[in-house]
């Protein structure tokens, strides 16, 4: 059980991005502290662009920073948005499901109730308690 | 975030010897009524039989039966033992961690407090209440 290497990007940008804030900062920046390939880190910062967690500011002295104070970006938000899916197992989506015990078993809801356990932790806490 | 589809047939196939209790099962029987291929089937019953948590009895009408009953078969202890691990993140391991952060951050901490709250779930729900 592990979160994907996108969100695990896109959780370190913003942590960097949050201990650097009041200036702005390049993605090989980002990249060359995290050793992550820049090749991803542009994707993750596209996605995290696109969707309002940080602000992109063209040109030669160019970059990008936080959009929100890091006490308004909520981490299961971030989570959600970099996950492809929250399915803990092929049965929570009904494309994918091969299990013929889909509608009588009990263990979906038991992991349902495990899945909202862990969200819920992450509902709590921003990028400021992080940082 | 998932768990491996081995896991999944571990849990499945659980559920099926607690379903037919009071006689043995087959291993191709499971495969057909699930659909699994057999092949990943036979890694799944012998890593379960290893476990002590199946017993198989070998001959001609032979077959594989649950070595407890369902109420003393813990969720959790089913997870920890088919999952590969549980790194939710990279950091979760010095030996395959790169993030430069990983003795100063505190969304490991996070990380941690939410892979427990998603386990302690799973640590009240035995294969009885699944049934």
């Amino acid at each position: 059980m592990q979160l994907t290497s996108y969100t695990d990007y896109s959780l370190r940008a913003l942590l960097y991005l949050g201990t650097h804030q009041g200036r702005l900062v390049t993605i090989s920046e980002i990249s060359e502290f995290h050793g992550i390939s820049r090749n991803h880190l542009v994707k993750v910062i596209h996605n995290l662009g696109k969707s309002g967690l940080i602000q992109t500011v063209r040109g030669k002295s160019g970059g990008i920073r936080l959009a929100h104070k890091p006490e308004e970006i909520i981490l299961a938000d971030v989570v959600r948005l970099t996950e492809p899916h929250m399915n803990i197992q092929e049965c929570f989506s009904r494309e994918t499901n091969t299990c013929p015990l889909i509608d009588s078993c009990r263990l979906m809801g038991v992991l349902y109730k495990a899945r909202s356990a862990f969200m819920q932790v992450l509902e709590e806490q921003s990028l400021a308690d992080i940082l």
